[in-house]
């Protein structure tokens, strides 16, 4: 199988001399391989030598293109969405249905099979164990909380971001890996109804102030 | 270290012919290396047989007393808490402020080392497999989330305790295991008095009600 035909991930980088043809097939082979068993498995159990197993590889050819588990991890780990690509659409329209917007987006992507093995791949990788906690929590700051932070515009706003982030990762866990009942099997559009005010409020919502207004159809 | 003086777990159950004395220190021993193992660890991680390494023991004397590692978990994964007491108390009082006693509540537990430890293994066991999520699944249903929304008298009780649930699991992933800065070190005081307002809408808040009102000091 190291020969299989994947995308070609290690396209316009073939200045370094001496690449074997099929070296990118390689690389999207461990890479796929590596994705599935981090989603599946968590960081702890999986191994630079199943992965390379799986991918059908010789297991050095795994420390070759990508060092050790922690850096092929990085090449892994990543949101189900580009947040440069999707933040500015969420964050523009009126601010008093950002909730909503952000809400809505965060279950749409929870709802697909692929965006939720990704989230739930780096759920899974921030619980096991300390060192990929650290690798998620640098992921998520800086590619979700800071660019949501910034467009906040608030004294608060990194605090505020992290927040959402813990309503997000709650409802990821409480409705998808833990699946309690009744929330895992109500429809979607109220479970959004009902989070987006949550997510409202840690955005937008001064202190003091009595409370946010009910999110509404626009 | 078999002969460890514990304290006497299995008192009171010595109707059993044949228990050896100390049986009851051999049993306090496997379950508090279970409790840490498990807690640090992670269900997946946890083997029967280091349990018994570390609590001195033979491993066939862990399979004697508590069958498999499921059961064995099962004996240990515990809420740091009783919610039987706890609970009347919590629910007592204002029904306006409920929110903020169960968020002031919450955190006192995550912000104690044994409260927090006991949290945190739960949390790792339901996100690091299946089997793991389904019991603990069973632990909270049963232990919180039914009594929770038993006293809250709604026909969709137990979907707003699920929600409820969500946002503690995600403050306890985002402040405590992510760590995500500033959520990480801002003082309780003002982490409560931001997540109260949440659990409060989640419990008692109508649909299409406006808003709930500010929580603020009694």
């Amino acid at each position: 199988m190291a020969s299989v035909a994947g995308p070609e991930l290690g396209g316009g980088r073939s200045q370094r001399g001496g690449r074997r043809p099929g070296e990118s097939g390689t690389r999207a082979a461990i890479l796929a391989a590596a994705r599935r068993q981090f989603s599946m498995l968590g960081y702890d159990r999986t191994s630079m030598r199943q992965v390379a197993l799986e991918a059908g590889v010789d297991p050095t050819l795994v420390s070759h293109f990508f060092g050790d588990k922690q850096r092929l991890f990085l090449q892994v780990v990543e949101l189900p969405f580009d947040p440069s690509a999707v933040l500015p659409t969420l964050l523009a329209g009126p601010r008093r249905q950002l909730g909503m917007r952000l809400a809505a987006f965060v279950l749409e992507v929870l709802e697909s099979a692929d965006g939720r093995a990704r989230v739930l791949g780096l759920v899974r990788a921030a619980t096991s164990e300390p060192e990929a906690a650290r690798l998620v929590r640098e992921l998520l700051t800086k590619e979700l909380l800071v660019p949501l932070a910034a467009a906040i515009d608030d004294d608060e706003a990194e605090y505020r971001a992290g927040l959402v982030m813990s309503q997000i990762v709650g409802l990821t866990i409480a409705r998808y890996i833990v699946a309690v009942e009744p929330l895992a099997s109500t429809p979607v559009s109220k479970v959004c109804a009902d989070i987006a005010p949550t997510i409202q409020r840690y955005l937008t919502r001064r202190r003091q102030e009595p409370a946010a207004p009910a999110v509404g159809p626009a």
